[in-house]
């Protein structure tokens, strides 16, 4: 179990599905910085479930800050965020303390915990313990929009429809994103993914997709290769994402098929700035940010949780088995996956941004 | 900066590409692992460039053990691998310490490091550090080998040409992968490869790819979720890694036109063991290995160095030039980049092997 | 602000003395251990203010387990405790907004967090977050005492007043101390103690001592040097408990007054196990356990909160003043700082253990 | 084995007594910073065996740096140093392979390598190690010094005979003592423990002491409490050096005998600055440097290795045995554990500063 990432600005995750509460510390977060309490909420109520895509499950997200704000900012010291359970159904998951579901964490708990782990609903494995993740991000994304750094997440592929791509000056589509809980460009190529997610859900099964992010306002010069890279840290955080199975920066995948000379990015000069005509290295060079836009995918995996008999095994008894999962369940995460993926490049560029230029640097004012 | 990478089996990376060496040290390595000088001299001869698809730089690559090693075995000690540069020929770099070499980290490094930084041949940036990764990694390979793991890396697709996938008892493919130093199953969709990429040096250009991996014998229960999990653990290592822009594990980018349904992987008992029927998840759920074979891409871009003219700027001055790179570059870095995934996979779960099961657990017999 | 420590099993502390709550999240520990409340109300008590020699504040200490154990065990996953605050008289702190109080971190906060820390009652900085780290602790000693491992620890000096050593045997002693709130092996040189605290206190003064610990039953060969030797990793924790100012290992200071031939601690076989006939060493020998009861001391400064008026600056205005701290506080911490000193001992040891011997080595059965 | 140290400037060691050379890597170390090789000749000469005080091993310190300095000035990249290691007589520890030298790593070496140790000299647990951590300390003690940050330390105590201490504004002494080989304040003094150094090594026995360490010019705000205080980091290094065996700040353990209105340093108002009277906590309050001189202690413990035969046992054989050690050793380490000392001394606060001010802090002029 390694539940703490980040260097100098970090964050630590607890709690389970059907546990008492999830939370998060967010610890080495620079003094002063405003805490918006509607940009938590927002940031929860796009990760929250809702409407006709999503489980049952009320999930209300009543956050506490238990710690590290003081008169209104961030102080300094570690903010603790804890968000009660409630409207748990513990009866509903009796059976997964011997039956493995098929894409999800049981039997793997199961193996490295020895029985102990609680698996009433997925327990620490659950998608619930991101709600906290989601509020301390929201603190990081504060912090960074004061800079001028501001992050967009939109559905690039939902059960195989694909949105249109950003434009080459994306401010306005970042504002666009934040604003719809159905993240995509493209209203219409959203109601094309709905449409599919519902054709889905009525089979009993489930889809996935791609979450396509851009930041935008990255100085250059940030990122610690060789190891700690710009991408490695944030490939770091963001597979740590249940559900998300790939990430790839700038043409990604599509590189496999492209020469050097299309893909290399030529640098010109624009004034006083350094700039680049195009971004398929995705504004990283060599692992250090070169001040254009991030761009980067996740790969979303569909819905392990579906409503059709699945044959799986009973791993205390070493026996075959078929499972029809009960209780509450998605049949797509992608869109909900977008507030976690903001959430976890939020802090990972906060710390990066520390590590390169020192602890007060997303102070707003100087300390 | 930071160069040293994994928790219990640490890796430390030094040197320049025309300094007087690069090298590694790689600490926590369980004591009594034999030291086979073949297989460090195999995995140095994967990376060394060769043939006509590689630069005319002749690399020797004479290693040598500074610490670590005693009688022939590793004594617990850190290991240091030292690798000599010669045949650096820096005049052919000069003009690199004003012009970006586009797709190249020479701007960032100048953004970050102020001018310092060594440019000649990229620097601490050059391809060249990872021989000593490759180093390294050989003797951290020799110790899972000794455990019944075992790595192998394919060109799953190189210049729009695919290779075939592997099959589900991959261990024959693996064995045959060792003794290619172009790395694919299919000889013919190899020469099909090579065709388009001296097409491509032809042209004064480069071309890029994907490589797919597949771990064989890894125990269940390995990974350190919420935020080190398997998957986040391998995507920091790789994508560390020059040129690699892309990880995914599984059916990967894949996944966003799959249902649940399909990519779910059903358990079955197989005699007292746990399988599963499928390997959509590559071997992870949850962030922890269900015993399947790992699986997983990365994609390659193609090599930034290429011949042809390209515009950039003298960011010293600040002042849009052209440039032909001279010097020695390679078209494709595809075929010689998996010696450097599997190096940098043999390090990653040595390391968290070793942090599940305790520090001696990689040792042939219990110290 | 670094608040986690520990490679494999780690705490992350948050809180502020008036905030709404001080926790700790700890993080790693194996699953299947017993939480014995029972323990954790123990570890408190001793450190709880308490009689005439402590601050007024009640602090009751009602503690929360957010996560992590379930069915009265742990489960692998972090452990969440909260303990809320009650009995806050913050206006007893304003003027501390402004004031340093010497010996205090209030300037160094101020210097450090820009005056955005909260001042009220020292806020992360006080020890009431302390508290939490007690909680932890005990669950990690609990899981050590399974494995034979126990810790006690006496005032081995208080005002100028010695108590008696260890003996050669002191397993008795430990649970005699686990029974004490003032933790004496001679319980008359404590009243000596007692008696010159109070004395200290009428003078609206405070005192400091030494605080001397011993661990039995840890194996031999635990301790990662070169740098994180078992002096190093117990150091580190003990000396961030506010207050502790040296840490000494075995004969410590003397030394520098003895000779070799004295202090070697001749090796002999007793059975099959190999013994020291002494232990100056305090258990460790380069930096690794040697299987001899470990054994260190812990220097405590004076409280720095006395009643007596003592100069100082504003540091927001930079001016001199004088100042005479209202408010509770205590005349002497090295009893209740023994609370603290068990728990970081106990929490760095089960850390080393694990990086040592795995993750499931705590766990009382095999997983 | 942990054998890197630090958070954004790191070292990391290698190397045996009897392998062909031991080394260091310091890596986050700012761009720009020139490399004098006279100061680090001065710290190896400090650290090398001299004078009828030392061993008779030659010890000539050649040595060569592999990467990380370019034109004179560090990189940015990480700076490998290599000392080749001659004038080995391996011969003369052959029975180390199964006896342990009484205070010495050789039987916890043993338990924790299962014998693949390399023994002969003690291994990676000689003190040669650290000639190479002398020689990177050096580097980032210069870039100290550009800041106009300096470290002094002297033998406080040494077999019995006490130096004069500090004065209050040590400039002067820390000059002094760079020119030192003896490390002494009052050469009076100094000829005092000289003479018993030589009575004790004609008694084929051995002497401790303890080192204080004096660093002025450091700035206000540094230290990553809780846990990464400026006293647990420091201390975390000091202690992973072989030999120390306790470290103190400010009064240290003298606190036990003494009162919080002597202790507590009144801050007061000189010009715009913020200093305090007194200096009894070391220019460290809660952690964070008060921008006083930080001051600290270093236990030594007497050089274990000594001429006179001495009880132990063969770990093998589990058998008593008597042992005489032949080989060369010291007296006395005291005086050379000073260049050990200063070394880690300034990289941990090159740490520290990097952490606080990022990562260009320490370069001489801004990159």
């Amino acid at each position: 179990m390694k539940n703490t990432f980040g260097d100098l600005v970090s964050v630590t995750l607890f709690g389970e599905s059907h546990g008492p509460a999830v939370g998060a510390v967010l610890d080495g977060m620079a003094p002063g910085v405003p805490v918006d309490s509607e940009a938590i909420a927002r940031a929860l109520s796009h990760r929250r479930p809702w409407g006709e895509f999503s489980t049952a499950r009320r999930e209300e997200d009543e956050y506490q800050i238990l710690s590290g704000v003081f008169r209104g900012v961030t102080t300094g010291s570690p903010i603790a965020v804890v968000i009660p359970n409630r409207d748990t159904k513990s009866a509903d998951y009796d059976e997964l303390a011997s039956l493995a579901r098929p894409g999800h964490a049981d039997y793997t708990a199961y193996v490295k915990y020895g029985g102990f782990a609680d698996w009433r609903g997925g327990g620490h494995f659950s998608g619930r313990v991101t709600a906290a993740l989601c509020a301390v991000g929201a603190i990081a994304a504060s912090a960074l929009r004061e800079k001028g750094i501001r992050i967009g997440t939109h559905i690039a592929e939902c059960a195989g429809v694909k949105d249109v791509p950003f434009s080459d000056d994306p401010g306005r589509e970042i504002g666009l994103l934040a604003e719809r809980r159905f993240p995509v460009l493209s209203e219409e190529r959203g109601e094309e993914m709905k449409a599919r997610i519902l054709a889905a859900k009525e089979d009993g099964d489930s889809v996935g997709g791609i979450l396509e992010t851009v930041v935008t306002g990255m100085p250059a010069g940030v990122g610690e290769p060789f190891f700690d890279s710009t991408e490695s840290k944030l490939a770091h955080a963001l597979l740590s994402i249940g559900g998300v199975k790939g990430v790839s920066f700038g043409s990604g995948f599509a590189f496999a098929s492209m020469r050097g000379s299309e893909t290399n990015d030529p640098f010109f000069c624009d004034g006083g700035r350094i700039l680049t005509k195009t971004n398929h290295n995705g504004g990283v060079n060599g692992g250090i940010t070169n001040g254009m836009p991030l761009l980067f995918s996740c790969a979303v995996k569909p819905t392990p949780s579906i409503a059709l008999p699945q044959e799986t095994v009973n791993f205390r008894e070493n026996r075959n088995e078929t499972l029809s999962v009960r209780g509450r369940h998605d049949p797509c995460i992608v869109h909900r996956a977008r507030a976690v993926v903001d959430a976890v490049t939020a802090l990972t560029l906060a710390d990066l941004l520390t590590v390169r230029f020192g602890q007060t640097y997303l102070s707003p004012v100087t300390p």
